[in-house]
């Protein structure tokens, strides 16, 4: 069995790692931390866990470095102060918030406001997104768990980029996020329920922190420099992102060379549905679940690819992502506990 | 490996059916019929199992009787026409429409409209309800799954009524459900979304079909007669019925002895959660899930008790409560494939 | 022009009654006060009012007590320190907390958990439910606004109550609220969009505050005492409030004569409409105006009556109604600014 | 009194101008009219409405012709057959359909699928953006109703166009809508509740019949042509549509230059809302009303503004826009019967 700590087990991302890894074979859940809740019960925090028996207890590194494998989900700028710990006490570490996914420690204080405390880390962080990185993370140490917007851009984006069809020099990516995006901690107004349901809205237009990480991760595809325009947007829904990205194609780009790069990038891969012929991704079709379904359209009067994703921001765009790559780390086939498909309606 | 077939793949229930049998380690899916989409893969019709290859067929007895077990999941009405035919291959049956519910044939011409075809079978039905039939559903050919409100009716009152604190003669039940449970195939305006979205209504006052099934089902439990008036709702959510029951309460009921009914009545059940203290059910945190939320509050004023229960109308409420009869027909742990706690939030 | 002010009009409450007062053809807005937003544009706190040139301001009793009637819509016990010195400045006052709901004061440490403040002015504020006090109402200089349940309720079942077709002895009433009910200040988890989106629960079984108050009224209706069994549940809705509410039936109650009830009651309202035939009431059919859909149906087998209401929280179970009282007391058609139908969907 | 009639009454455009109308005090309302339900009350098929006494009748060119204004709100492709006759008989027409919004005949077989019959009149009819054609509407006898999404996109974009100050070579539309945009008489499964509750997805990605539409009017304001990349999405709300285009900047565009366009363009337009400094346009500001909420973000990575917009798309995104339309043909002030703020929350 893996021994399992979870950091900071009481936000959306770690309720949900611990949904999942109740029901995972090889799992035994070591250490479960809480600030606010240490020593309660997390099945009295949230309810689905009700009928099972973890009990929440104040983060202590020493604990958490006995297991295997430690999940930290916690708020970022936070992870970095304990991550150095953790590995120095032979623990591997999954880390959810953005500490470790910019390669270049210089765009952090631009990006997310804080200089990062452990620079020496970010060159070793494997990228979580298990699609384009699955050699290096089966033996990584640290992995850096990519973005819930991130992944669903990538997903969308990636097999045009890497086959050379688009030019990558301005990508625009347009995302509708469910409202569990913002957490479960911050009350704040925006997120009462009688004002978020039934609007629509957008925000952080061209200033958001995940912009850096989508472009290092389509420069590396494409082989240049990317720069991408991301407009982030709140719709009424509790999970599930939609991405809309644009891209210009090459003029020798053809439809059928596009289409057969998303065939061929997703044909092996578990968890990457392509949406053909009269198909749509669907945020629903995903919902609870790691899948995410991908599409591309061209459209040639603007000669534009406007690739497309659907997934489940808990899932695919964080929680059962990290098992997936969890699984990876340790010799473990890859849909181990993460395989169900989405509840659906 | 269990060979299962699913009869009416394609409405909510059945392909709810197939999403939780598809991670059943000990179920082979042998047959998935379907009159409207025969031929065509499943994952076409229901986006959420695309990524998995299972192709409906049109129903053929002798095959789908082939099978060690069959999940009907057609309109009320119809599995009579076919389940003694499929008993006679010697496959075992799980109904889950109302056609094998109710004991006595002479209330399906009022309740369901229609004479019964096959009334020799229903002395022989097991009521699917695991938490009070188990022993006779462990040996059972015919299972007649429970409905979805009764479900939620009898989770909630049976502690109480079996007790003997109350006064069976006369129990009013008040249930509010999701959209989901009026299916997938009749488009009715009701069900559109700018129609359903942000609206509550009340239908079928005391005219339900549910409401027999409720009857019998308490009476056996008070060991009297029981008259329900059951009132449904309609509330802008896509899974989840809540349940209200209102009961008298004899004279000498006190409110220990009602809640040590509830903890006695559940404390082993591996799907029922009784929320005492501050703790109310939520249908959110049933959600996907085969567990039932259980409270009773006690109104000293009215001498009364307010029984409460929430469920997933898909879940324990259909399909998942379906698998865990299978599972129990069949010796497996009950919990097998439908174990996994609801996705939160 | 009447010159109006509203106290606390950044709850959901005080901006709905500018909404309306907004489009008054006879009012004249003379002053909005808000503790938390004092000196800001209230178009900047509630975005609908942003092309509306509204400046918030703090209470001052000697500014508010210069306008003609003014509107209170602080939580509840906070209206009865401040209304009696406006009532001596001469201004007239419609409250709509549940300060002056109860006749008897001492139900409010019960009830509230407060002790009253101002006794002396409970018998004379007129209860402003304008289908049953409308004659008191025309004159009265305190009008306690009636709460959203309780409007509910008893639009439900009062027209029974009169004609004396029901036993009083115990009423059972179930409603199912939006969450806007909640208000705007508390940003409780609860009313967290993830957390109560596709979510029902019920809350305060038979301890919520508007329990006293509806069984003043219903008793009034029916001349002779009322127990009111009482039960909340909140919906993943913004507005609307559904309830249901259950009466035993005297033996010689006819349906026809209980029918004849509701139309002889609401004929001639003009925010009243029955739903016969085939129709229900539906909260969306209410959605933002001060109608109000009402339904009774007959249960023979239990003899009972259920009684139906559905209306918009913030409008006929608070705001609108405020207005319509408003209209009343000075002598306006009840329908100025107030008449609009329902938008729908 | 102006004579007004409407022509496909209970489609979800001609029941909210009814809803508009009905409060309108210089309009009466001689002829509604539907295929469906002549004979019918409107309020027994459109609940809000029940109160309101109006009786559906079959389409009579002859009758609808003797009103002064005739409201079209038939699907795409059947205003064209009896605009003609209408306007011979000396009633003006607004049709909300988009049968006379392009000016280009050609255009209609490729992007609606069918050969205008009444191109004559195309170079006559008035595009109804009051905002940019208000001089045109007064006069006019036959006005284009514009689409929703057209008049999200033109009030984001338009101010930046006519400044010069964009690069209007490539502009791509990325808009969100409601459900209801889908209309009520198509019941299909994409709008069943259960499966449009929590599901965002795209649809007619770069072949959208709005897209020429766009076109046409940016073309105008731009004064060189302009190619639009429309994608449609639909999310899970009832109302709403947010509009986020991205537009290049010429280099010499500033920031301050860019936002006083917005003002100067919306400073002083009764229904347009410049949403700066930490503000942002929500549809649930501008819900059930004729307002439209604007924004401009520059993103000076990319060289590019992003133009925000949201509104209501059965309000000034369908019918309200037509009554402001009918206001200004009649020399009425403007927001007469349309002026009020929209319900919130």
């Amino acid at each position: 069995m893996i021994k399992v700590a979870v950091v900071g087990a009481t936000g959306y991302g770690g309720a949900e790692l611990v949904r999942l890894l109740s029901g995972h074979p090889e799992v035994a859940l070591t250490a479960l931390t809480s600030r606010t809740y240490a020593g309660q019960r997390l099945g009295d925090v949230y309810p689905n866990l009700a009928p099972f028996d973890y009990t929440l207890e104040a983060l202590d590194v020493e604990a958490v470095g006995r297991a295997d494998v430690v999940f930290f989900g916690l708020p970022h700028g936070e992870a970095m102060a304990h991550v150095p710990a953790v590995l120095e006490r032979g623990a591997r570490v999954i880390d959810l918030s953005g500490d470790f996914r910019l390669k270049e420690a210089a765009l952090y204080p631009r990006w997310y406001g804080f200089e990062h405390t452990a620079p020496g880390l970010l060159a070793e962080a494997a990228y979580g997104l298990v699609e384009t990185h699955r050699a290096e993370l089966a033996s990584a140490r640290l992995v850096a768990n990519p973005g819930c917007y991130p992944t669903g851009a990538l997903l969308a984006t990636l097999p045009l980029l890497r086959a050379g069809l688009s030019d990558p020099a301005e990508i625009i990516v347009d995302s509708k996020s469910g409202v569990s995006g913002a957490g479960r901690t911050s009350l704040k107004l925006a997120y009462h329920y009688p004002e978020a349901n039934e609007d629509v809205s957008a925000y952080a237009v061209g200033t958001h922190r995940h912009t850096p990480e989508m472009e290092q991760e389509m420069a590396a595809a494409a082989g240049s420099p990317v720069r991408v325009l991301f407009t982030a947007h709140l719709v009424p829904a509790t999970r599930g992102i939609f991405t809309t990205a644009y891209l210009s194609l090459r003029p020798d780009a053809t439809r059928d060379a596009i289409e057969a790069a998303y065939l061929e990038a997703y044909g092996d891969e578990p968890f990457g549905v392509v949406c053909g012929g009269g198909a749509w991704p669907h945020t629903k079709a995903t919902y609870g679940s790691n899948f995410a379904h991908v599409a591309v359209r061209v459209d040639e009067r603007a000669q534009r690819a406007v690739c497309l994703s659907a997934l489940d921001n808990l899932g695919k765009g964080m929680a059962s992502q990290a098992v997936q790559c969890m699984n990876l780390m340790f010799g473990l086939p890859e849909a181990t506990a993460v395989g169900a498909p989405a509840a659906y309606p």
